[in-house]
């Protein structure tokens, strides 16, 4: 196995936890993983993720792609080099961008064909490409290129979505297989003539994880989760299964019945990682299941809008009320903003459109999400059978 | 004196290496200060300025007396406390702001009558206002109100410019003397509710400034300083003395002729502010002249728009030629960006609109600055006589 995920302790609820080792990072888990589309996570510097302890970090293929583009990266070492992250680094495929795009786009057997939203520039997605991209880009975990079903979708329409999900997961699989050598990690051992952190990969190669569809329906799900995990080159199958096209406007309630259906055909000692959740007690919930990795944009993005993630609930730092409060965004919070700034100044910061304001709200709710995971962790670990 | 300035160190071409001790920190001269218009140097974190060794930072009383209100920072402790800043701050006087208004102003004897940028309600600064609210933010350092002389200006409209700054200036000492006990600051030693390091006074009062006006006109300018230095209050006069109404568009020739005429007729024992200025090697100059303190938007502005202070000169990173350029910013640099980012990193993050590009160019430059300051100040101590 290239890939080796360790599970240090079971609980009776599904929960795991466990180690992922990978070539930059051993990431613990259950984890969550902050979004960095552009190789930076919006207003918050590499070394402050460190300082909360980030050990994994996502980059978006299909934005890396377009700018600084992935022959520059590779070219400058891999994407670890290039935003000088020494940690681990996952990559989507560029599918679930691309399905945004709506209008933009046109999807065909052999891939998706759409016009990028910096210049209207007319660009082709094949399964290979997107592999290709990926491991000229060189993060640890790369994601089979698939088609992301839209929410809501009638059963034929999810049907033809799995279709070309498949199809496409067999060509990601069999690419990457023939290719992942091609990572831009230096193997040498020589150290970089770049001023950063040594960054290169510490031994293994890159992951990929076969990515399950099916819109809302079980049985969909089902046939998708089963022949995914049938699927391999070579005797060797996916790293890990990730749940895709949920939280795409679902009630929550079906998001969950889609997890619960298909966790329990997953394989026991690969990683599991459900696409784009959670609010908090969304991915504590999931993580107590069995979900070993997640990633949302909702920390991040939210605070950039002013709606920070306490202890005691949201809280909208642009609210009047908080213009003369002089306690911390969340009483028991000891993150680096709860230990040093009051609400009235961030709120001021919001109010006065200041840079910092999204510096500061953004590093106290990834403080947040990652401070429940750890806790997560700790009670898997204390609770397990 | 309420606010002892102490010389270490002197050279025969009168630069001065000294320590101003305020009330919140003893600032080592000659000092370069950050701008932090709004309670906050943009796009950098308060830990970040310490890690830099900035010792004083500029907030500016116009903006902070709109939003969000002096009053409202005087109830939360002050504008230390506020913005969590232990270290020294100073407080322009609002009147270089209103001056900037243009046809929003209206001058008269008594003060400046203005619509505030933010919402066109209506004001009124005089030199009485002035300094309330500045002992209300309760800065280290507060500047006299002052009337700055726009440039070209008549001799007439100069000569006008300065009566007025000059029974501003006397209206400011007179107020500030009767109420600088009004002082914010938590006199009584009482630990802080607030979560922050604890921000309060170390002993001493705030301080006052006087304005030097005059145009481009020489004798007007000596005419200015003369009478600011005679000027007291109970035989006690100004704590310093700015040269204000510089870098308003003037050749820098003549930037410099005004502070060599005006700097031999300043008492040697009191700090010398040169206001606005300016570029990297316009504030070496002045320091070695005998300037202590200076302060401008420069190296925080031209961050945020790309540009670059190096130790080989200005770089502007958006430059297509260093999109694959792994050098960092400046090679003989060891701030935190230099150690860590390439100027293809930084580029990047330029061309995709990141708010850490503001950040981290912003963390460059000022730290570019404060690395000059520290370095004229080794050479002040080694080359005095």
């Amino acid at each position: 196995m290239t890939q080796p995920f360790q599970i240090i302790a079971e609980t009776d609820g599904g929960g795991r936890r466990g180690r992922l080792h990978l070539p930059h990072q051993s990431v613990e888990t259950p984890v969550f993983m902050p979004v960095g589309t552009q190789g930076t996570v919006k207003a918050v510097a590499q070394d402050v993720l460190e300082s909360l302890g980030a050990e994994i970090v996502l980059g978006n293929t299909y934005h890396l792609y377009l700018r600084p583009g992935h022959e520059a990266i590779r070219r400058m070492g891999g994407l670890h080099r290039f935003m000088s992250w020494p940690r681990a680094l996952l990559t989507d495929s560029g599918g679930f961008q691309v399905f945004s795009l709506n209008a933009l786009r046109k999807v065909t057997d052999d891939g998706v064909r759409f016009r990028s939203h910096l210049d209207g520039s007319s660009h082709c997605f094949t399964p290979e490409h997107s592999v290709d991209v990926q491991i000229a880009l060189g993060a640890d975990v790369c994601m089979a290129f698939d088609e992301c079903t839209e929410y809501p979708a009638e059963r034929t329409r999810a049907q033809e979505s799995l279709r070309l999900t498949m199809a496409w997961a067999r060509r990601s699989l069999d690419h990457f297989r023939a290719h992942r050598h091609e990572v831009p990690w230096q193997e040498d051992g020589a150290r970089s003539p770049f001023p950063g952190p040594q960054v290169r990969g510490t031994g293994g190669t890159q992951s990929l994880f076969g990515i399950i569809q099916g819109g809302m329906y079980r049985d969909l799900r089902r046939e998708c989760a089963e022949r995914l995990v049938e699927m391999n080159f070579d005797e060797m199958g996916f790293d890990g299964y990730a749940i895709g096209g949920l939280s795409v406007g679902e009630p929550r309630a079906l998001t969950l019945e889609m997890i619960a259906e298909v966790l329990p055909l997953l394989p026991k000692d690969k990683p599991r990682y459900v696409m784009g959740v959670g609010y908090p007690d969304e991915i504590e919930q999931y993580a107590r299941m069995g979900v070993d990795m997640m990633d949302c944009v909702l920390p991040t993005r939210a605070a950039r809008h002013g709606l920070l993630f306490t202890s005691e609930g949201r809280l909208n730092i642009k609210n009047k009320q908080y213009a003369e409060d002089q306690n911390p965004p969340d009483l028991a919070c000891d993150c680096p903003v709860c230990r040093r700034y009051s609400r009235a100044y961030l709120r001021h910061l919001m109010q006065a459109g200041e840079a910092l304001s999204g510096t500061l709200n953004t590093i106290h709710n990834l403080a947040f999400y990652l401070g429940i995971m750890r806790r997560v962790r700790g009670e898997l670990e204390a609770g397990s059978n």
